[in-house]
């Protein structure tokens, strides 16, 4: 593969991806969400989740399975709970239509509950929870995805890689935010491995016969393993289910059947909670936040790192630099 | 250590939890939420929760740290937000206090958060998660602990063991309930190895150099390990902030420094969040509850547990034989 890039200002990236989708028959309003969203996974150096997207969402749209023009419905469901019905469009529009209720409720209620339905899901969740805190709200994301993690102690898949998300506002600077998927591992790095010849570390993956494996393929076509043993695997069962049946959505082996070997991004539910510190603390809120930065410190004066520091050091320096992309993957995108 | 028992029906057990507690001069309220607490771990075979736990607490009435008359306070804080004050008392009897409050929140607004604030914590999770999911609602609860685990990356403590547990109701059969700690492992293991002479197995924890040891005295002045490396990390970091500053409470690194060395229960606060399957499905609720044994099927089908399993067959057991108390304990106890 080449070694060679394109550099992309942040415009020219948000562009080029809005043309792209748009070219690809996407609807704009669709268009737009996404752009902006791969725009700023890209500014941060998330590459699995940035420009390099645009490729599995032009196969969506190409195979038609996602509606392109599709028009989320919001409903006000209860007074602590806000849905969205995707009606199997991509996500990033459900999210931007459904979070100034979601908002609005939980300023109101002190919590409250998004559930987003019917979409089909490519994102990372953490510009969702980024959105959330910068406004002044913790949140907590999970989602499903497709059938490829075998329970601990099991050999089968039954979960997805099913990511965990969680934002959290620090006054007068960027929130604080992670996003890690359940599984030890993302499917894509087996599939990298796998592509590169080379083995993967022991505790990713079993095969087939439910045995530990270090050959990538013997992995796909047996289980993925979650992160951390049971604990993990408790974590991707509750996160079946809260994103799953709490909100009338598919369990990652649903979603998997639904998909049908077509191999697109899952179609499936999200379940958002949002915090408002405010409403929890009065009058004390910005005060008890700030006693936050007395762990962030602790964490920082021991030389670890706090879990989106090195994104946010990425984002700065895309602000003045622009975006590196593969040549080759511009040309595969330029030619969509 | 003779391997001499004593059997106690769970009325026995019970009634000698709730005499044992109110010789040790607490008050009667707290006694019966403690001892109903105590009787119901024991029963389900979490023998480190169990009466056992009856040592600690009696040690922290002597000490003179906890109220023994504490009369939590009920704030009815926002539409979605109940707080319990337990006003340096014992957990259990702010949440019994809290509960009704919580529930109702839940049904009528979807979801509800409830923050139990200034308690001295000594008890499991999964007692309160089981609570809820018996009563049709799914459930989250964490609270932070005394700061033992380093975050990852990092060699000094920070956080503390963190324990996130999670309730989900099951139409006609007892509820799905897991409760686990963000620690690698518990820091009583490490005190059992220490005092059997034995080592630990490495990844629990490193010694105050930063290194990773087996020596469980060196980990006992290190810092323990959390589970799962950056991502137990990082959940560990989110129970800090949500149990923490976000509900007006401390830190894991201030109940320590609260503690001063006495060495007895973190005092703190805990959050837990509730959610109404019934307001987010409407009349779909039991279809979709059901559709969850899906999953417990599939995990159940190639011999995997499920992770209430072992203590709801323990419970059956004790339901009809009773309890096994090592009697060096019962003696023990009996002496308090």
């Amino acid at each position: 593969m080449s070694s060679e890039t394109v550099r992309l200002s942040l415009a020219e990236a948000y562009e080029f991806a809005r043309i792209t989708l748009l070219n690809a028959g996407l609807g704009p309003d669709h268009a737009t969400s996404i752009a902006t969203l791969l725009t700023k996974t890209q500014g941060d150096d998330c590459h699995s989740h940035g420009l390099y997207r645009l490729l599995s969402c032009v196969r969506c749209l190409k195979l038609g399975k996602v509606d392109p023009n599709a028009v989320p419905v919001l409903h006000d469901k209860a007074a602590g709970i806000v849905t969205v019905d995707a009606r199997f469009g991509f996500s990033p529009l459900a999210f931007d239509i459904g979070r100034p209720m979601l908002m609005e409720k939980a300023r109101t209620q002190g919590i409250a509950a998004m559930a987003i339905n019917n979409c089909f899901h490519f994102s990372a969740l953490w510009p969702e929870m980024e959105a959330l805190a910068a406004e002044g709200l913790a949140a907590i994301a999970m989602t499903p995805s497709h059938s490829w993690v075998a329970p601990s102690g099991g050999k089968t898949p039954v979960f997805g890689t099913n990511p965990f998300a969680f934002g959290w506002p620090r006054p007068g600077t960027l929130p604080l935010v992670f996003d890690f998927a359940t599984s030890e591992t993302a499917r894509g790095e087996i599939e990298l491995h796998r592509r590169a010849g080379k083995d993967i570390p022991s505790g990713w993956a079993i095969d087939a016969d439910g045995k530990s494996t270090t050959d990538p393929s013997a992995a796909l076509e047996g289980a993925m393993l979650p992160f951390g043993g049971h604990k993990g695997s408790a974590l991707s069962m509750m996160i079946e289910l809260m994103a799953g049946p709490l909100i009338g959505d598919a369990l990652s082996s649903e979603s998997m059947a639904f998909d049908n070997g077509a191999k697109v991004t899952p179609c499936h539910g999200e379940l958002i909670i949002a915090f408002d510190p405010a409403r929890f603390l009065g009058g004390r809120s910005e005060e008890h936040l700030l006693k936050a930065d007395t762990l962030f410190d602790a964490v920082l004066g021991q030389g670890a790192r706090l879990p989106s520091q090195r994104r946010y050091q990425a984002r700065a320096r895309s602000q003045t630099d622009g975006v590196l992309i593969p040549l080759e993957l511009y040309n595969e995108l330029k030619q969509l």
